[in-house]
């Protein structure tokens, strides 16, 4: 759809956008503007004048428009890990009379250790309880205070149903928090049609915002003048720049701000965000879904050995697919060695995402005809594709 | 002594790096670089080959030397304000028979705000008690928890005594959290030599990592694998990619890294580091002082109406200066019209940063001359001049 506005390397097959989506053209000479004309050129004056301050929530804005949020409900800054533990110590503080944050197993771990961390922290009782994903919706009932939810599966691409698990636990009373992390930019979210009380995602996945880049948050509006965040930060004050002794939050989602943004950051994640203006999301997912049939139909029919780890159902799939097989790693490295990348998650799952932006059948064709090649002649079976890198 | 490695505007003298420093030449094509051949090449392997996942803990170490930390007790990342919460979060669980924060009035309000949102979180009874700058010591008795103190006031540029403080806090059994944003870099710190336990700041004051760089934080190694982070996120795990279900913290101050570390801040910011290299603290000490000392100077000799804010004793001050004058904003806005650039405090304070990697004594001879014209023909005394930015 947009493939000639990436940097795509010379004989690669990109099928990592689940985990870092490639640079965009523009973010390139976006940085280097930024850094000579506005960091070079007007320094400390750059705040104003360039809009640095205002960023996070012009940036929050165009997300916004991604995952059904309305103008000035979203704001970015610093990681998925942080945004969670805001989201997720503000919902609590909205059901103080329970004490369970349910959660599932196949959360990325970093949502249940943040957790973790604040339940700690509060030392009121709460508890962490998680359930396999499937068995999430059951679990809500009237104990819960909060659910937290990474909507899709981080290894499998199993994506829950966000619509039926918000309004369950706003049957019982409870308050909910979606990670998109692998939902922003990979299909239509509509945070607002489900009424979710809090949204936290990251932007260096389908958004590709660029290592690092910065995380977002979402409060529904109704509730953001009345969540006190717990992370009281300068620029969540009602007025930073005045200074004043003690906190203040400031108005709405501005308040989900904590320190000084991360402005170069910003200008790689503008560019980005720029690529996705006028993209039609209903579009983007109907070609995600004919790219994730292909390739497991392709992988299915020449690939003898590997398991699906996906659902079969593309309603029931993010944007990624998963096959497990016990040398996955090895596969995995032999095909990151043949231009084929992917990534692997233990034990024994290799994970393909699957980014209509910039993918397209050409490179479904080429990841199944490599990886049959590999397995057929036991490619992988080398000593060099079994040692471990440290990040995997 | 390094000007030639930085990038300053023709006609700009630069007074404001106390706030922001300017950009590194080789910044530029560090940053670059690592867009086009890391992220833009490499893609999500850039983690490994480019060593950006290590980055966080080297870019540290680099660090440590300027404040007298050892190899491996510091690591970047996040914001200065989320560093603050989480160095008092383990600092008050050292102590947690004590219930007092203490605190100065000259303290950066997003510290005594990130106090305060903690303080509220752990529901404990804990008290944030601030006094007057000059009240600290005394303050400090056998109710005091921690000790959470910005050497240098960014108000005045008045600088504790770090060394009789923690002796004081040590003392009577308090423990520290030292605030160094406008000390790393400003001149010469020991942690070590002061037994500080814990030690954060930021890095694109008088370090010169760019607008939003990520944040520092030191835990004395003797307690760094003692300590349990608050903010427990997945890169703070023993074993990140390992994605257990609960959370184990890392080895020492690995486990204050939360989550995905900012790639490109870091890029700049390891070039901002190469100019560190080699540079003799003291020798950079005795450069502030002879600046700060010939602007004050100069500024009572030919600017009457202005009250020097800062102390001075230049063994009392940071590496910056501040008067006070009633319309200083407008002065402010009208040095910086004519290419000083320094910045405002309300109520009345102007400051001025002297960074002698690349102040000199025409800076500051330039700065006294123009504030005096500006002065004498009430050239600040314009509209324009007087309306207040979103940032000052």
């Amino acid at each position: 759809m947009r493939k000639d506005q990436f940097i795509l390397p010379e004989g690669v097959t990109y099928l990592d956008g689940n985990s870092l989506g490639p640079l965009p053209k523009a973010a390139e000479a976006r940085v280097a503007e930024m850094m000579r004309s506005e960091w070079g050129e007007m320094l400390i004056t750059g705040w104003n004048k360039a809009g640095w301050m205002a960023q996070p929530a012009a940036l929050g804005d165009r997300i916004g428009r991604l995952i059904g949020a309305p103008e000035g409900s979203v704001v970015l800054g610093d990681t998925l890990s942080v945004k969670v533990y805001q989201a997720l110590a503000s919902a609590l503080e909205l059901v103080p009379e329970r004490k369970v944050v349910l959660s599932d197993t196949g959360n990325f771990p970093t949502d249940l250790y943040m957790a973790e961390g604040l339940i700690r922290s509060l030392g009121q009782g709460h508890a962490l309880k998680t359930v396999a994903p499937d068995e999430v919706a059951e679990a809500i009932d009237e104990t819960v205070a909060v659910l937290l939810i990474t909507e899709v599966d981080y290894r499998t691409g199993r994506k829950h149903d966000m619509a039926a698990l918000t309004a369950r636990a706003h049957e019982v009373g409870a308050v909910v928090v979606w990670d998109l992390a692998h939902s922003a930019g990979a299909f239509e979210v509509d945070v607002t049609a489900v009424s979710a009380e809090f949204a936290v995602g990251c932007t260096y996945k389908y958004l590709n915002g660029g290592p690092g880049a910065p995380a977002f948050i979402y409060v529904r509006p109704d509730l953001a003048d009345r969540v006190h965040p717990a992370l009281s930060g300068w620029l969540g004050h009602d007025a930073p720049f005045a200074f004043e002794p003690s906190y203040r939050a400031g108005q709405g989602i501005s308040r989900m701000r904590v320190g000084t943004p991360p402005v170069i950051q910003m200008a790689a994640l503008e560019a980005a965000l720029d690529i996705w203006d006028g993209v039609d999301m209903a579009e983007l997912r109907a070609r995600s879904i004919a790219l994730t049939e292909r390739f497991i139909a392709g992988v299915e029919a020449l690939c003898p050995g590997v398991t699906l780890a996906s659902p079969r159902d593309p309603e029931s799939r993010g944007s990624q697919v998963s096959f497990r097989f016990e040398e996955g790693y090895a596969v995995m490295q032999a095909l990151i060695a043949r231009g084929v990348i992917g990534d692997f998650r233990a034990p024994d799952i290799m994970r393909f995402g699957f980014a209509p932006l910039y993918n397209d059948e050409a490179d479904v064709d080429r990841a199944v005809e490599i990886m049959a090649d590999i397995l057929e002649t036991r490619a992988w079976d080398r000593p060099e594709f079994k040692t471990k890198a440290a990040v995997t």
